[in-house]
Parts: C-alpha cells; structure tokens; sequence
C-alpha cells in the first residue's frame, strides 16, 4: 500500500479493512480522535462507539518532524524501526510491550494496544509516586531484550541478520550522536541558548576538556558498538507504569549498539528525578525510593542477565566445551561488570545534554525558580562529571549510588 | 546474468562479450589455463595467442569449498564481498589493489590484473628475501583502508552504508569465529589431530583457561566491534609482492570488524616466519631484518594512521570545535595506542590458531624434522600466549619486539 497521510476521518476508513482491528471492536461504529502530544507522529485514540472501553491505539508517522512542522523534514521511516523493534521486543517477552493489532511499514503506522490505566512514568514520579514493582520488571526487561539480541544469545547468523533489520535506521542514530555526544557541550545553535548565555556552568561544561575527552570516547562506543538491540531513547517519558504493570514504549530510535546504552539513559532518568526531589520537593522520603530503585534496578539486572546466560548454553560467542565452568563464571561476572561501567558512563552523558542540549527533562528544565533550576543543573553536572570520568573504575552498584548520594550532599 | 560455472572453454565465451576485456587484449585469439592452487576458488590465466605478454586472470567462485569438494558446500556469494572490497580498497587506494577489468556478483567472477613479476610474500619470506619497500608499504595500506573506511573518516550515514554492504558475509565471518577463535584451543575434529594426539603442547594449551579466557574477549571484540571494513584474512599469502610493489589480494572475509585484526594478523604471521628462521634456517641476518621490519610496519602504521586523521577534519565522530586541539590529540593518540593493543591480542589468537587448527602455515606445520617443527610450536604458543595475556597492558611497539625476542632467546 502507498503512503498516505490519514487524519481522523480517513484514519477510520483505514481500519475498517483490517480484520483484526474490526474484531476487536465487534462493531463498525468507531470514531477516531487526535491526541496532540505526540512531538513526532500523529496519534489517535479509536473507540467504539456502542462500548467505549473498546480502544485502540493508531501512531502513524509523518516525514518530517510533528513539533516544528513540515519545514523540519524527519523520514517517516523512523516508523519502520519502531515497527520492527516492537515486534522483536514482543517475540522475546511479551508482557512489557503493548499488544500490536496492525502494522504497516509502508504506511509508517501502528495499531495498538490503549494503555488506559497507566500513567509516563516520569509525571508520576515527580508527584512522588512508588512504583514497587518496576524494579523487578525494568531489570527483567532490559536484561531480557539485550541478552537474547545479543551474541551471547543469537547464532552468528542471526546476529546478522538482526543488524541488517536496524542499520538504516541512520538518522535517528545520528540525532543521538549529535545531540547527546557533541552539540550539548559545546556552543550550539541547538541548545537551549537563553540559559547557556551568561551561564557559569555552561562555560565550565563547555570548557571542561577531560570530560568531553571521555564523552568522545562514549560517542565511539554508541557507533561502533554492536553489542545488542537497543531501545534507543529509554527514558521514563517511554515507560507507561502503574503499581502492576510497566510497560517501555516508542522505540524508535531502535539500533544494534552497546549494551550500556538503554541502562544508561534509565539510570540518568533516574538520577534527575532524585535531583528534582532533592532540589523542589526535598521528599526525603522518595529520594530514599528512588536509590533504593536505582540500585535495585541495576543489581536485578546483572543477576537476571547472568541467569539468562547460564541458562542458554551456545551461541555465537560460545562453543560447548571450549571452557571450564569456573572461568567461564569468572569471565560472564566481568562481561556485566563491564556493562555496568559503560551504564554509567552513558548515563552520565544522558544527564549532562539535558542541561543544555536541546531536549530538557521536565525535572529539571521545568523548575520555574531560577535559582532553584540552576542548583539542579549544578547538582545534575556534578554527578555527570563524576560518572563520565570514573565509569571505567567502577566496581560495583554501591560507587554509584555513593557518587549521587556524595554530590547531593554537598 | 544467472550463475553458471565457467570451464577453461566457457570462460573465453563469457569474457568475449566483455569490452573492456577484449579491448585489453586487442585480439579475438585469446586462450584460458586453469591453475589449481586455488583452495576456494577456480582461477584461469587469460592469454592472448598473439602477445603472451598480455595476460589478465579470471577468478570465479563456485558454491563449494573447491579443495575439499562439491560436498563441502560454502556459498558462493563469498565472492560478492571479494568483488566488493576490492573495488572500495582500490577507490581509496589503487596502488595496493590489482586492477580490476570487469566484476560480475551475479556470476561470483572477477577479471583482473595479472601480477606476473610478484611472488607471494610468504615463499619469499621463507626463502630469506627483503623486501625493503614493504614495511613503507603494508603501514600505508593498513592505515589508509582502516582510517577512511572508519566512524574517524566517514559520515554517519556512509557507516552504515558500509555496514549494509559487508553484513551479509555471514558464512566466513562465522568461519573465523570457529577456527581462528574456538576450535583450535579446544578438541575438535577440524584440528590438526594427527599432531593434537599425545602432544604436551596441545594439552597444555587446550587447558590453559587464564589463555582462554582473553581469548574469549578478543573473540567477542571480533564479532561486535565494527570499526572499519577489513580484509579479513590479511596473511603473508594473501600479499603478492617484489622489490618495488606490494598488492593486497583475497579479500572475500572483508567485514566491518575491529581495527586490530587486520594488523594482527599480519603480525602473527611475520612472527610465525621469524620462528622459522628462528629454528629451521637459523638466518640471523634475517631475523633481524624481520624484526626491523615489524617494528616499522607497527610504527610507521600509527604515524600514517594519525596522519590521515589530521588532514580529515569532520566524521561521524567529529563535530569541528567540539575539543581543543591538544585534548584531541591526546584522544588519537590513545586511541592509536588501544588499535595496537588489539593488534597484539589478535596476533596471539592468530598465531597460536596456526599450530593445532585447520589450517596450518608453511613455516611451522611444513617442516619435516618433527624435532624442530616441536620447537616452533612451542615457541609459537609461548609468543602467542604472552601477546594474548599481556596485550591490553602494551604501551609501546617496543615491547612487542622485546617479547618476540625474549620468548625466542629461551
């Protein structure tokens, strides 16, 4: 089918030829409804009208960026990723990923399961929100997703493969290693201008040369990398939560690259929030959560991707017999201490680019008082500089926590 | 063009409809020989009757491994990927590359240059010739092909058209993941067990898990670190040389793989040759030319590497004034120093492949006197071992040289 940009009415004629869609609604009066927030694609919510707890989902992209309009051209192919990515993501745990009922990567679009009862993950955070179980289930997504894309999994074959579905998605990989490896940190007509100018911090980032060295190094890894199907963007803007369920959304930034890279940009979510709270609400009670979280998301992950691999004896990597038990103990525990260390050095380039790059946190661009808005970004840059420059000496969860809790302290 | 297997009548038919060809030769009356030697491929000699001194030569590949038989099926799109490289190596450096007449993927054939005054490196090398332009040479040609096909040199998005064309090599790449990285350190049945069978040697190697271990690592590096495009087999047997010329030929395990495994392995495999002169000739004089040599292709190899690098100021990596120039000459120089790590750890893999696994190199496996061919096997793995053991701590080309000499001296 050609690509045709739909809109509320057009959106309906669409779905009315797809059998599973018209199933699910069990009825032929639907309505569609836009709803504005997305910053790339068109979303509709499509109810039925006879029992308007029927709802779907429809996403379809644009070929240019939505936010700025049609002057800021973006390929619509960013969808075919999202498309494939949700797919794979499914195939290997189904419980995190919404269920899809259509897909069309020649149409850039995708139905969708409505998540009704679940809220951004990073709104409820900020309103001080526990979610108990999220520990459990981000570590048991992310170590799921990447150890079964990766060559400790897939045959050699298949590794292939899995890269050959993702490569093009060229410029969504190089949005990323722009805007988080380069422009942030340096003067750029992307930034966020009006608060770089005159700012002290900005020329103390922007200045700081063994932390750009280091983030340089990070920017390689995110290139050349290809380690295992990553998200891409997973922040807590793409996870849909509620105290049961967790769910990550929008890959579409979706590539093979480095193990660190979606644990990275989770654990810098993370921190900011905990920023947020130190600085705005002063919860203490939440900021003790939200470590808590931070550490037991990442110790569950090392244990559960070390689980999956001792439960899944030959892949690419590794041939029956070629080593002892012991050291192969040995040599997995270093493999995930290595992706620990790379975690946080991704994180902490997360954190530092939403300081003044072009895509700010709620939690912290949104603070209204100035003075308290320049402690957060302080705060936010003192604990990216430490993760930048330390994360090769990492040695184990309790340093990062130490490094968050040491800053915040000061 | 549908694939079709060429004989020594057919291919004249084929190659007369080639222009180019046939205006290369100026005549109708042109004959093919099928020389044997080719273990994967079928390799012709193309004359003209009138003008012998007119030659080019015809590779075809065809769906299985030639020197085994047709029951040892390899596909044969092997041939897409030499065709593939040679044409890019060649755009970016014809010097190194045989000029190629005329390519078909459809039909896994190429028409090229033939080098009638070079011999391949490895006979002369065992024969005690210099070849004094070669260390100028090799360093030029592994520094040009590695930078400009990099995330150092290219764009983003010409990365990853790299990527897209080389991914598919799937079969020899899986190839050298077994044999050069697992099956040669272990009991298999592809290896060399005729010698494997009571020798201490193998035992001892075949046990040694701190070895194995770092072997495991470099393995890992091969299959997900995606640098640059390599040739992939870069031995002494895959470079036809004489005084004054070197060529750079078979590259059909070209992939986007790690910078090290190129130079590595043409490290291994003139050390291998520095361990024949070692134990069997005893040719001081050459040894020492050999070592020479190796300390100037390592050296001279980082020179010209940095040297492309500052005359290349924008990639995928580099955004203009994003660090001073001293902190980036810092980061390349680093980054150099880390490319001959991984050189040294890939050498070691190589080397010690050679002695047990599939296939073995003239200079050791060939020697007749099971006495002396015992003590280049053990020297072998020595020097392989302390390279694999040692090669993330290697801070300078001198070092190589000294283990190569103080493993030789004991």
């Amino acid at each position: 089918m050609e690509y045709k940009q739909l809109d509320k009415i057009t959106v309906i004629d669409y779905l009315k030829n797809i059998t599973k869609v018209m199933d699910f609604f069990a009825t032929d009066k639907i309505e569609a409804e836009e709803i504005g927030d997305g910053n790339l694609n068109f979303v509709y919510i499509v109810k039925s009208q006879e029992d308007p707890s029927k709802v779907l989902i429809v996403k379809q992209a644009v070929p240019y960026l939505r936010c700025v309009g049609e002057e800021f051209p973006l390929s619509r192919e960013r969808m075919t990723y999202e498309i494939r990515a949700l797919k794979k993501f499914y195939s290997i745990f189904p419980r995190f990923i919404p269920n899809i009922y259509h897909d069309s990567e020649d149409m850039s679009l995708v139905v969708m399961e409505f998540l009704d009862n679940h809220l951004i993950m990073r709104k409820g955070l900020m309103e001080s929100v526990k979610y108990t179980s999220f520990s459990e289930h981000i570590s048991t997504y992310m170590s799921a997703m990447l150890f079964y894309t990766s060559s400790l999994a897939l045959s050699s074959s298949e590794k292939r493969e899995l890269i050959d579905k993702f490569n093009g998605n060229t410029e969504l990989c190089k949005l990323t290693e722009d805007l988080v490896f380069s422009f942030a940190f340096m003067e750029h007509e992307t930034n966020d201008n009006e608060n770089v100018k005159d700012n002290p911090l900005a020329d103390k980032l922007f200045t700081d040369t063994e932390f750009k060295e280091k983030v340089l190094g990070l920017k390689y890894k995110f290139m050349a990398q290809s380690d295992a199907l990553l998200h891409g963007d997973l922040h807590t803007g793409s996870i849909m939560i509620n105290e049961d369920e967790t769910y990550v959304i929008d890959p579409e930034f979706a590539f093979v690259g480095p193990f660190g890279f979606d644990i990275g940009a989770l654990l810098a979510n993370l921190v900011n929030n905990y920023i947020y709270h130190s600085i705005v609400t002063k919860d203490e009670e939440f900021r003790e959560w939200l470590l808590k979280t931070i550490k037991e998301v990442l110790d569950k992950f090392g244990e559960k991707f070390l689980k999956f691999w001792s439960e899944h004896k030959n892949s690419a990597l590794l041939v029956d017999d070629y080593l002892d038990d012991k050291t192969l103990e040995n040599y997995k525990k270093k493999f995930v201490k290595n992706i620990l260390r790379d975690s946080v050095g991704f994180a902490g380039c997360k954190m530092a680019r939403r300081v003044f790059g072009v895509a700010g946190v709620e939690e912290i661009r949104g603070i209204k008082d100035t003075t308290l808005r320049y402690e957060a970004e302080s705060l936010a840059l003192r604990i990216a500089r430490k993760f930048v420059i330390k994360y090769e000496n990492i040695d184990s969860v309790n340093e990062i926590i130490e490094i968050i809790k040491a800053e915040s302290a000061r």
